[in-house]
């Protein structure tokens, strides 16, 4: 037990250090079950990076403007970190071969740590995973986090939760705003992007972008950029860099950064009791050997699943109730 | 009280009849916080219905081929109801002119009931408020339940579990096969569709598919089904009603359309038992105003969110043993 204390405190200096190696292998332990532990450790060392998130539809051109943004830090001489959630990015090996050349050569690149999210498992692990591959990154001396999502379900909008500025991105086809608007991307967007500006539609989608954001609620002080961009030739990249360093400054003047950056504290814990009681439910409240009888009655509709886990639910908040209220 | 139990009575009662004003209204219902009464009385009543999830990537047809699906068991005098998860699908109003005006079209029937869900509110709640609305059209006597979804994330690898045969549909376009077996849509998938068949790849497409699935562990016994539709014309359409038969009687004889299930019941009650959890953390373990000096704490990372969520977890979870293990 002493040995593997002493190998977690050498992991953790090397990972400070910012070892690439490290950072692979850590968050290689960190997806696997039982990480808490290694994440307790890692967590004071947190809190210094900037996380930006970057979604949008499939076909939007997300990596090939994340490559671009991390190329400008880069020059910059920033430390950056990029996760891809989006199955279909190129970071995570989805897209054309082309693209994946571009992606590996900036992968060489000393100062750049790309992870990509298989999203596989239980509903709620992928997101969650995110933010614990993030903390690693953090905490590996990233200056900046990329998080790139395919935004048309749910997990972006959880992931968004652990994103300091969020950059939504449209490209000019049609139905792209209409539907970018029902899945509630421009309600997380804190800076608008159409992508592949040099496309027919571009001005027109421009213009609908302008008067969605007139019809919708401003935060006061912060004037929602719409930038347009083409990401192939770089066009635009700079002003998106200079726009998302503007986001940064505004919340951290306004005190709205530390504001939220503690809500998400709030919800991490929410999250992390969840997640054991979760696992504790699965593994002992009803194991299958107890519950083939129950199952049986259920299916059978002489039992009722709603009530029967209300019931367990209630002993449960009773119990934990009379020592925490 | 007794009033409102009165009320519900009769609400079930409409239910069980298809009053379509009803359906509508509970699922409304259930749709608000606080459903499980409601869930808990229609229960006993559920259990007919045949469950079957349409789920690819955007732009696949899979509405249109929802529609053909519906018509033709309509003409087998069949009760459907229509579930639409994806965003950009004409049932939730997402999609062009034309194809709205074709849905309205199938709206009218008196045999057919659609809702779409709006993918907003908290991760897993869009999956979970699927079950519940499925569970509504099942009392209400439908003997199809079609669920569409945009087959890209994790809420479609969950409500994939409320399905009793998964259909998943690509189209010949590029790169869509990789994609689709990164998104794990091949590991769900009992029948396999190609549609808009008449598009150029479409031959290639199909020949890739059955490399796959001959690389894939098989089910004992079915064989899964590769087909070739072209919906807008209705081509192929009656191949796959037969191939959901078929899964569906194929699922019966060898018991599993039984144990499957009671899987799927085993997996409401952690749901449900987690849901009141979770419910009952926010409101009343750490409320806002307790926890601010806690968070003040975190955020100079002074505390560590890991510990403390692991602290409170193992608590409940140390008290809630008592009385179940």
């Amino acid at each position: 037990m002493k040995g593997r204390q002493r190998e977690t405190v050498k992991g953790i200096r090397a990972l400070l250090a910012g070892e690439k190696r490290t950072i692979a292998r850590i968050i290689s332990a960190v997806e696997s079950e039982d990480s808490e532990e290694i994440l307790e450790h890692i967590f004071p060392h947190s809190g210094s990076a900037y996380h930006v998130g970057i979604t949008g539809p499939p076909g939007a051109g997300k990596s090939t403007l994340v490559s671009a943004i991390a190329k400008r830090l880069l020059g910059k001489r920033k430390k950056v970190g990029i996760i891809a959630v989006d199955p279909s990015s190129p970071f995570s090996g989805g897209a054309l071969l082309g693209d994946r050349v571009r992606m590996t050569d900036l992968a060489l690149d000393e100062n750049v740590f790309i992870r990509s999210m298989a999203s596989r498992g239980s509903l709620g692990g992928l997101a969650q995973a995110t933010k614990d591959v993030a903390l690693v990154l953090d905490a590996a001396g990233m200056d900046y986090i990329l998080i790139e999502t395919i935004g048309v379900g749910q997990v972006e909008l959880d992931i968004a939760q652990v994103c300091d500025t969020t950059v939504v991105v449209l490209v000019p086809e049609s139905g792209d705003s209409i539907q970018a608007m029902k899945a509630g991307l421009l309600e997380i967007a804190d800076i608008m992007v159409v992508n592949k500006g040099d496309r027919e539609g571009c001005e027109r989608l421009l213009t609908e972008l302008k008067f969605a954001f007139e019809m919708r609620e401003q935060k006061v002080g912060w004037d929602y950029p719409i930038l347009k961009t083409t990401a192939t030739e770089d066009e635009g990249v700079e002003e998106l860099v200079v726009a998302i360093e503007s986001h940064a400054s505004y919340l951290s003047k306004t005190g709205r950064l530390e504001d939220e950056r503690k809500k998400k504290l709030l919800l991490r814990i929410h999250e992390l009791i969840e997640k054991r009681i979760r696992f504790h439910l699965k593994e002992n409240i009803m194991p299958e050997r107890d519950i083939i009888k129950l199952l049986d009655k259920m299916y059978e509709r002489k039992l009722n699943p709603y009530r029967i886990a209300g019931q367990i639910a209630r002993r449960i908040i009773r119990l934990a109730d009379r020592r925490f209220v």
